[in-house]
């Protein structure tokens, strides 16, 4: 092997520290570095002194992404680059992104190790705020610096207690200077664990991501009248939460139906009743629906029946839904090129492999825009649990999922 | 009139500025004076003052009620006794419990300006967290006074943050050392906002309660398993959030249905899914169930369909649902000779009048288990909306109301 498991393993355990609770239900340990937040600033300010003592030339740009360089022989080329992020839903584990962080410093380390200089060079990334957790987007740093965001609109998003992201980058100390546009880049490679099921069932070592599904996440909210729960008959009332149930329930056999294709998935998260007491009728509830589908027609199709349904149980419960969407992607299909280069490095390997879509966005269908992208997948515990303190991988898994990236790094590197 | 109609109409809205607050939607101003909080401890400081004021002798007891005494000719007869509440939901509005205790202030002001001492004294009070928003557990001070619930429990309830109910007390100042528990009074008389639609829309200028319906309280939490929103097929899901979708619907059908009697409500007013976010599956949703019958075979028929409901949906969705009963209280049925002398009087002034039950909890069904016991409904605006910044009533409505209890009181003070 090339690259070095135990430090690889130590590094996303020290990491996985900053930010650590324990579960007062289940006695795990979980991490919550939501982007922005001081844990998340202490989680910045390791993995930046990690890139430094790996000897990177390391920038923080406009939106707080730090990006550590590692010079190519010809170090005019583009650069080949990898990454993720090192935030967290508040309620995370230890893996979920840290892994492509990690991972892409435990290739520089490797390097550094056996004294390569490839000849493109080698940038590895940390962007900010890809759960989109804290201020509703997500993918927030690597979106604008692939362009699909403008950079003033995303340092003017506020958080839930009305704080601003800009703000919040500045009180951290993650204002960076530099550009935060990326110039095309040779090749984006990305190693993230999977978050669901599929690998582990089909018992394969590892996966090659074809694209990511699509994502549509709406917040609603919803009006009625408010009224008290003991005096006012059932037949006077106009209850949001009712229209909310049902609306749950109609998302979720519409994503059951198979009418949208398989691999539709809808979700509920987050309802939030005002007033929110026992013996009152809510005068509005505020809601998020997750939409995901791999087709774009099907997805389109998805959206259309939900704006159907809202319209329905708005005309029948005589109650208002606006309906905001908060964020919105197409399947974003990966560059068959590096899929292929990926492939070919685990059966040099000898590793069970399957190619599959992410059901999840990842930063990488940012860079999809900038340059040929591609991911690999590592197997998760329990079900590919993920957001959750019982996220887990093994370190095995995760040395051959680094080990890959070491390879294919170093080849794409190497082209001209 | 024997009462002041606009000395009651300037001491209700005086009251109200205390934890005044505008809604930042409607821009109405309501009301948050939530038990034992700061706003709470300044609206009893001044009805205490209007207490002294008023000549009365005040004691506050050992769960925080304040009860003013009138010496009567008699003294040592028991007492005609009178009141309400001042604590208010987070949300509410100027009249639910004020109007009770304000009234009862301004007959005793009444009786002092005509120079009039009753047989019997009169004891008029306002009652520790008549709501039940803070402490889980509504009438709590009446409840403690009548014998319902001890003392030591009461003070031992927390809120959702952790507090004690009795620290709490203690820490505005309002632990009292008087005996808690009433003897038998000679006979107690409300007048409350009606917080429904009822009176009118029979145009009715005044209502005599004739009991209150039974109340069932629960609070639920339903477990799933959380998982990743992108990733997780939906057929692997366990989603708590549905299960409480299903049930919500359910209950609102089963109130609907008339299987239950024409008067069967029910309320799902707070729901919180845990971790909360758009992108994660819940782990745990908590949410309440208020459940509300005038009849008791009625109710327990419907507490037996909630039970068989939270059975299926539990095994359907796999989930399990947890169910604490918060409050319970069957129907309590008011005094036939109070209600009477009630009636009698609003037929001298001449106002239309129904019989008619309460939907809502009161102070006066735990001062029913002590002695003869009735209310006055005062009609309310705008269907009756309480618990709400909109809550509204007349000046004219409630000085009618205020007259009757004059009129009752002195009857009942003069009784042998």
């Amino acid at each position: 092997m090339c690259i070095d498991a135990d430090r690889l393993w130590d590094t996303l355990l020290k990491l996985a520290r900053i930010g650590a609770y324990v579960d007062a239900r289940t006695g795990l340990s979980g991490v919550n570095r939501l982007a922005l937040t001081d844990a998340d600033a202490d989680g910045r300010r390791q993995v930046m002194a990690w890139f430094g003592e790996a000897g990177l030339e390391v920038r923080v740009d406009r939106v707080g992404n730090v990006i550590g360089r590692r010079a190519g022989r010809f170090d005019h080329l583009a650069p080949v680059m990898s990454g993720s992020h090192i935030d967290s839903v508040p309620t995370g584990g230890a893996f979920d992104g840290a892994l492509g962080v990690i991972g892409a410093l435990e290739v520089v380390r490797s390097l550094n190790d056996a004294g390569v200089v490839t000849r493109r060079p080698i940038e590895i990334a940390f962007f900010t705020d890809e759960e989109g957790c804290r201020f509703g987007t997500d993918m927030l740093g690597s979106a604008v610096a692939c362009g699909r965001l403008p950079l003033d609109v995303a340092l003017d998003l506020t958080d839930k207690h009305g704080l601003r992201m800009g703000d919040e980058l500045a009180r951290i100390g993650f204002q960076g200077e530099a550009e935060e546009r990326l110039t095309p880049r040779h090749a984006y490679v990305e190693v993230h664990i999977e978050q669901g099921p599929v690998l582990a069932a089909a018992e394969m070592d590892l996966g090659v991501v074809s694209g990511v599904q699509g994502i549509s996440w709406w917040e609603l909210t919803v009006r009625g009248r408010s009224a008290h729960a003991g005096t006012t008959p059932m037949s006077l009332r106009r209850d949001p939460g009712v229209a909310v149930a049902r609306l749950h329930l109609a998302l979720d056999a519409m994503a059951r139906s198979g009418r949208f294709g398989p691999e539709m998935r809808a979700t509920m998260g987050r309802y939030d009743a005002h007033p929110g007491l026992v013996n009152v009728v809510p005068s509005r509830v505020i809601c998020t629906v997750d939409l995901r589908n791999p087709d774009d027609d099907q997805m389109a199709r998805a959206e259309a029946a939900f704006a159907e349904e809202v319209a329905t149980i708005e005309r029948d419960l005589q109650v208002t839904i606006e309906r905001e969407q908060t964020a919105r992607t197409d399947r974003v299909p990966f560059a068959p090129v590096v899929q292929a280069i990926i492939a070919r490095h685990m059966d040099a390997l000898g590793l069970r492999h399957a190619t599959l879509l992410s059901g999840a966005g990842h930063d990488a269908q940012e860079l999809a825009a900038v340059c040929p992208t591609a991911m690999i997948f590592v197997p998760g515990l329990h079900e590919g649990i993920s957001h959750n303190p019982r996220e887990m991988s093994t370190p095995a898994a995760c040395a051959r999922g680094v080990e890959v990236l070491y390879r294919t790094l170093v080849e794409l590197a190497e082209e001209g």
